[in-house]
């Protein structure tokens, strides 16, 4: 095989409920990276849905993997890149993540000994550091695997979702940029602070093992980087207590935002998610949104066309 | 019935990993509390295996639930209480935990309606609060209920324990006062430590639903209270090092201290009671200690004899 095309899933990291631990992969969107065999080095030979990514390998999420991965295997053989972009940049829908793990899953199909799912990971990271300078695992792990993980970099641990547990998730069309995302974040957290985030992080794991669906939803309650973040989505403190009064079980940022999520019951979400469009689109920003779960499905080859 | 007798098992609060949240029972010791009916008010008749404690009723953590318990359903009889401590006052192995638990549970056999398992919780937490000033649940839930949980005060979560794992518990015969040991908390925590402690906590939560005895084991690991609180307990970074070096998976602090806690495998239990119990003595403290599971048995009555 000299060519292989790779779909891998947009994300929520954090979960909400597990700052820099959790995440979980949505079947909404995801990018696309076709690769194929060519001259020693790597090369972007097209981008689509996006501009101003760069074009130089070394600085895009797709391709600064591929590059270690040549070194770190001495491969004789060298990548061209093709990338579609279906996540919307700076959406907290973790694109970067996404075009990093889809152009891994995509190289590994070419390789006559394939990579382990731990090494994935590893190389996935190289290209999603490219993106934000640290190399945060909440996103690349749901991404490659599908479902909702504890993001341990060697060891994932996947956490079952309850039945019935429905995703709202609404891209309002703002960018917030992960730098400044960050410079939201406390320093640190009083210890009674993170006593309740932990009551409720525990709860929300046990949930998902006990099959409990509105535990699960309650529980995904964040304390530690919403209350700095949220200010930087407008409109969001007035959605968020709409839908609850809607009978939302959550609702929070998803990665460092500006999209947010909602979990509910299923008979709720078409209400809940015209509640928060409507907020966003009162005031003017355009959104796009959808009803959707948990997905179980990760990264994956695309057949060729 | 006029007069009943409950038996209630020690509990290590905090779990390690879970401050202020978890607890798991033991069926080390305990303490035994005999109620009676009769005369309006609540009276200690004696206290055995402990000396300084007090025989004011409202100022006893066997009895002050007792008391808040006749006002709220205004019951037309009192108690007559005798105490029997097992625990060791001031181990951090929930010595007043259990009293107040016992107490509620032998006077519950005696009301014609029940209290349910919420109630009891409650009544016991009056008990637990004239102790330590603050009612925490996390010594109270494992002691009524037995088993690991996490202790939300309305609805506790059990928490399945992996096959296999084993609990070194070792008791030096010092005295730490709940109030000291408070003190020694930080305020804050920085949230690169609470992201450390969140990923201990969720895979110690996960690998129990999963019964991965090792995980479990590796995650009990406290961030939060013990670099403040092993400076109070003399020889505790020595025998940490060498429990570790010899295969224990963890080593913590029970609750607030001085006890402290190895989890481990069967074939290494008695190498690692040793060398904990050899560091205490040879700096001169005697040590009570214990190769146990987490016991699934929490408060029962016990048959008069």
């Amino acid at each position: 095989m000299n060519s292989a095309r790779a779909f891998a899933p947009a994300s929520v990291g954090n979960a909400g409920v597990g700052f820099d631990i959790l995440g979980f992969a949505l079947d909404v969107c995801g990018d696309v990276v076709e690769v194929s065999k060519g001259e020693p080095g790597v090369r972007i030979l097209s981008i689509d849905g996006a501009e101003n990514l760069s074009l130089i390998a070394t600085e895009n999420t797709a391709t600064a993997g591929l590059i270690r991965l040549i070194e770190d295997f001495a491969l004789p053989f060298g990548f061209d890149v093709r990338i579609k972009k279906g996540i919307p940049i700076g959406s907290g829908l973790g694109g970067s993540a996404a075009s990093a793990v889809a152009g891994i899953v995509a190289a590994n199909a070419l390789l006559d000994t394939r990579l382990n799912t731990y090494e994935l990971i590893k190389y996935a990271l190289v290209g999603e550091s490219v993106a934000s300078g640290i190399a945060h695992t909440d996103n690349v792990v749901p991404c490659l695997l599908g479902g909702l993980y504890i993001c341990d970099e060697e060891t994932p641990i996947a956490i079952p979702v309850p039945d019935g547990v429905r995703v709202v998730v609404v891209h309002p069309e703002m960018t917030i940029k992960t730098i400044d995302a960050r410079a939201r974040l406390p320093d640190a957290v009083s210890l009674s602070t993170v006593v309740k985030q932990s009551h409720f992080l525990s709860t929300f794991i046990a949930s998902g093992f006990l099959n409990d669906a509105e535990k699960f939803g309650r529980a995904c309650v964040d304390l530690l980087a919403e209350p700095g973040r949220r200010e930087l989505i407008s409109g969001f403190d007035l959605a968020k207590e709409q839908v609850y009064s809607a009978g939302a079980w959550s609702f929070s940022i998803s990665g460092s935002g500006p999209t947010v999520f909602a979990l509910v019951s299923e008979d709720i979400e078409r209400k809940v998610e015209e509640l928060i469009v409507s907020t966003f689109t009162s005031q003017g920003i355009a959104c796009q949104s959808w009803c959707t779960s948990i997905s179980p499905k990760g990264a994956r080859i695309e057949e060729s066309q």
